[in-house]
């Protein structure tokens, strides 16, 4: 027989609306539809935005997988395989499993693992990301600053494991992302000021959904213990405008 | 009169499929859409991408404006100031303008610059940025590569003001995007071997689109001029797995 194929469908950042067509179209389709979420007592976020598009298909199953929020393998190995025990039943017997990813799926995210473990278990199972908006455009959006304008440079940043040489990526990129920053807020904010970045930066979490929130003064979350779907947006815009200003002492971007 | 709004809207990498549902309807309902192209010679691929979707709106004005495909102020210059000039009447008179971007609006784009103005012009104008999915997220898509995993780190460059000193991010990035890399590809490909990472390169021109190509000897480029809409990915992948194969020497991340 020949196997279902798999998808890895990122839902985007949180609004239902940034789904694309192709998410919409390709998680109507799915045979089946694997669902991460924190817990069996949690909501899924990923479903909660996929739903109002998606909504109840006949003949469709929905599996509910919890993977914690953790780093920590002997707590993860577990839920990944029984996700990829459960999805290969299905593959095998030549249904479709669409695998929903909270933004990109491709980004930080469970459906990497699942992917590289996809490949060395089912050969013969082909594969297909659908690639979502991340929060890497969300946030800008929301916050309606660039990403990267013109000579500009972005560096992406796990927070967790960045805070402790944060200081020389800060100066030399023009944009950096420190993202799922919750844990880690005071030593980012520390960082921040040794650079004189610290008003440059801003805090979103939640981004495009009702639960979001914006913090422009970052150091008052300082003690706070911040979301895990948060970022910190750091723009130098020095080079701002450097095209539209014509030559001056910032053109050759030096700072 | 309460003057329009204006929207940034991202359509996505190429794919028609790839707007978000809240593309579509802002598209749909802008009263003037604003297209950019590269000559008034040539189709707008913002527009190719957008028209399935959209199609024809009664009552809808389409503006094409031609933006050279260049960095040269005084070509651009004139080329906002037509395309500022001819929204500014549409938004005062009350009418909502619409303007198309490939990929995500705020990565590398005109409507950075069209932002930024369109503030200092019409403070009482509102705006609002519609993210997309940007070629940052289509590419790994394509090539199932993750763009980020785990503890790895992201490096985001425009090529043509990279290639000199390319060595250090690639060496110290887990992922290195180099956007717009067509006309240097030679010195990128000299980075790529002094830093024993040519192996580690594929080039992605035209993600998405039935144009698209992919090389995976990026050595084979080296004399080429290349597409404007490229990207070369580097991936390192020395930690891949990390997760997943549990401790040992690769664990602390050196290299």
């Amino acid at each position: 027989m020949k196997p279902g194929k798999l998808y890895g469908v990122g839902v985007g950042p949180g609004a239902p609306d940034l789904l694309t067509l192709r998410a919409v179209d390709v998680l109507r389709r799915a045979h089946v539809l694997a669902i991460p979420r924190a817990s069996q007592y949690a909501t899924s976020l990923a479903w909660r935005i996929a739903a109002p598009a998606v909504g109840d298909v006949a003949g469709q199953e929905r599996l509910f997988f919890e993977f914690p929020m953790s780093k920590d393998p002997s707590l993860l190995r577990p839920a990944w395989e029984t996700a990829l025990d459960a999805m290969g039943e299905r593959l095998l017997a030549g249904r479709s499993v669409a695998f929903l990813c909270e933004g990109d799926s491709l980004v930080y995210g469970t459906f990497v693992y699942l992917l590289r473990a996809a490949r060395v278990r089912w050969p013969e199972v082909e594969i297909e990301v659908v690639p979502g908006v991340s929060s890497i455009s969300a946030v800008p959006a929301v916050l309606q600053v660039p990403l990267a304008d013109g000579v500009e440079r972005v560096a992406i940043l796990p927070a967790t494991h960045a805070v402790d040489d944060l200081v020389p990526v800060l100066e030399q990129f023009d944009t950096t992302l420190l993202l799922k920053v919750g844990s880690v807020m005071r030593q980012a904010v520390a960082a921040l000021e040794r650079t004189g970045l610290v008003d440059r930066a801003t805090y979103v979490s939640r981004a495009t959904t009702a639960e979001q929130r914006i913090v422009r003064d970052v150091r008052t979350l300082r003690s706070d213990k911040c979301d895990y779907f948060s970022m910190l947006v750091v723009r130098r815009d020095e080079r701002s405008g450097r095209l539209m200003d014509g030559d001056g002492p910032k053109d050759d971007g030096s700072t």
